[in-house]
């Protein structure tokens, strides 16, 4: 059979299992997502085994220690793993609520009910704990799953999966509700992606090439970030203390993920006061300070910032400072080189806070409060399965809902159109 | 100026004044509708010698008569476009609601707030109507809008956008809010749909042809649907009375639009009662049935069904009849020919009613009553700009509120994350 071939016939079987999950009960889904919670820790021996596979693989390959480090499977891996799909379990299901109804003057009832979205794939890089957390959150919200992780990952995710497949299977629900792809050519990325008769949302995780090849590529709706450029400006008359402690943890607290701080802007009043102190905490924890020239004069010891720096996303002990003359020039800035991500205002200013509120588009705004908050478990969705920077459908981070759609539903007496 | 830089230029610029509208009051935004609406009346005779000139083209390059009535501007055109724009003007504005508040144990104060979606292009055919329609709809939801009217609606739809234009400068907002394609050629399609970075969604309005080619060559997400295959079923103890005026109505009332029935589909056990009656009132006005061997059977005028008029839309006084044993076949028969835009059930059975809204998945799924009613106005949005089948952002009939998203707002304290 042909890479083509093989992926339409996945497609097309995740299509008609997804029908079965949409009738699902809550119940029922439950039942298998905790049935796999249990059966990935009473089968660790198996996974470290097929994992052992790839890691043999990856080293004779040549790969960095740092991608063998998030390919491992390690005993808190897969604890992780299953408390995850425990605490998918305990969510509610959005499937089936109904909500806004109203009524029209020739008395016909109309709601909205929410209803999954049908097949979704998902296409990874290297870490196979993906492969769990993605699939449980889609078979929660009703969703038939194909899984396509990278490839270096192939015989951990197989076997992952396989767990996952035979719980649904036990418990009466179509094994082709969960799916990977047996392919290792990246040709069945490109066959994946043209099956927009059969999928229904492709959502890529990974670094910015994975994306923007998938981005490319795709006849299907994507839901993605590329990158993380997130603010944090500190307002003239803000508490300084408290700027100081969130932006600290902005940066410092998880420098690698997307919602850590890259840029602080300062506002010029309180530049002087402000900087020195930050800049001691953050030589303490290792950051280099990459400043703009007026920073450069409070702060001598700082790197020059190059024209480079203030789109970047450093991922890193890095920082890029600014001194701006007042909140519009720090929203001009973000506007500029933001990423329509994170941002927030440090201020004890009313009006200015609403304004920044208001007028900063990214997914998430914040007022006194760190960066490292746009994530679905700590802004109250639950679980997530990744944070959306495009505008349509979810922006911000996505949990079950943004797994889901509404229809409308309308209750009539022989209505008819006039 | 080459197409492409011309195209980026108007992309570039409508990103830049889509700041202004997204910060533009409520008050303001109505100023400019009304503005306009008064505008459109009083400049009549400008509209209708511009309109001239396409129809003369138009009829010159030999197009159908039912083409050129599309593109004719009558005063009752004219006074419907007016009429609308004060519509839109007196609906509520989505832009800045703030919603779904919830309070996080570390005390973070989390919400959602409705913001536009920014720059929206709508690429459509012959009808100069939908100029001012769409940008009325675009602005007043705060975006800013790119117009592509078939290149036979040129100078009409110059004409109309020129007012616009000129109702925002003087209402002091940037006339590059709402902007036409200065450009005949189809390159020009293919340029805009390449404008990711700076148009956020694309509306095509038009054939199925149209759709395709825009779903085909976009990089940019598509709001869509490509045809209305719609289905009333009529169930066992269905009130006869009932079915027979919800399928006439569903058939005869307007059969030209996408929310017309298709295809209608007659439990066996009622179907020697209600075919006979329902056949003689659709041979009345004029409609042809094509009929499954068992209708047929019981309306030997029927003409046979073939396997192409299951999924076909005809738009036009034509309906497809089946005789189906039970509500699976039914449910069976949607899935397998339907277009996910609108089913209807005909009962009196109050499980089937309930299983037949549940797992039917159509944007619109109604239990007695019209399939007609798949309209933002019938269903209490008021103005559409148009349906989508499309199950990501929006599904069924799109109002001002799907024109916009929201972005999450936090309030803090100066919260870190532990």
């Amino acid at each position: 059979m042909s890479v083509e071939t093989t992926i339409t016939e996945i497609a097309r079987s995740a299509r008609t299992a997804s029908r079965d999950m949409a009738k699902c009960p809550t119940a029922k889904k439950d039942e298998v997502l905790l049935k796999v919670a249990d059966e990935i820790i009473n089968q660790t021996k198996h996974i470290k085994k097929e994992n052992k596979k790839d890691l043999s693989h990856a080293k004779k390959a040549g790969l960095s220690s740092a991608f063998i480090d998030r390919l491992a499977i390690s005993d808190s891996t897969i604890k992780s793993m299953s408390d995850g799909l425990k605490e998918v379990a305990a969510l509610e299901d959005p499937v089936g609520s109904v909500s806004r109804t109203l009524m029209r003057p020739n008395g016909l009832q109309v709601s909205r009910m929410r209803i999954p979205l049908g097949v979704i794939g998902i296409i990874y890089e290297s870490r196979p704990n993906v492969t769990v957390d993605a699939a449980g959150l889609c078979l929660k919200a009703g969703n038939a799953v194909i899984l396509r992780g990278g490839s270096e990952s192939f015989c951990s995710n197989q076997a992952l999966a396989g767990i996952i497949k035979k719980a649904l299977k036990e418990s009466g629900l179509p094994e082709e509700a969960v799916q990977t792809v047996p392919v290792r050519e990246r040709i069945a990325v490109n066959a994946l992606l043209s099956q927009e008769e059969y999928i229904d949302l492709i959502i890529p995780r990974g670094g910015e090439g994975l994306i923007r090849f998938v981005v490319e590529n795709s006849k299907i709706p994507v839901l993605k970030h590329y990158k993380g450029v997130c603010h944090v400006y500190v307002d003239d008359g803000a508490d300084l203390g408290m700027a100081g402690k969130i932006c600290f943890n902005a940066k410092v607290q998880r420098p690698g993920v997307c919602n850590a701080m890259e840029t602080m802007l300062v506002h010029r009043g309180v530049a002087k006061a402000f900087l020195p102190g930050i800049a001691k905490e953050f030589a303490r924890a290792g950051v280099e300070i990459r400043g703009c020239p007026k920073t450069c004069r409070i702060l001598p010891m700082a790197n020059k910032a190059t024209e480079e720096d203030w789109p970047a996303e450093f991922l890193d002990l890095v920082v890029a400072v600014r001194v701006v003359d007042d909140m519009d020039q720090a929203i001009g800035h973000i506007e500029k080189y933001g990423s329509n991500h994170t941002e927030s205002i440090v201020t004890s200013d009313y009006s200015r806070a609403r304004r920044f509120l208001r007028e900063i588009g990214s997914s998430v705004v914040l007022v006194n409060a760190s960066t490292r908050f746009n994530d679905g478990g700590q802004l109250g969705l639950g679980a997530e399965i990744g944070i959306s920077t495009s505008k349509l459908h979810a922006f911000g981070p996505m949990g079950l809902e943004e797994l889901t759609t509404t229809k409308f539903i309308v209750f009539g007496d022989g209505q008819v159109r006039e």
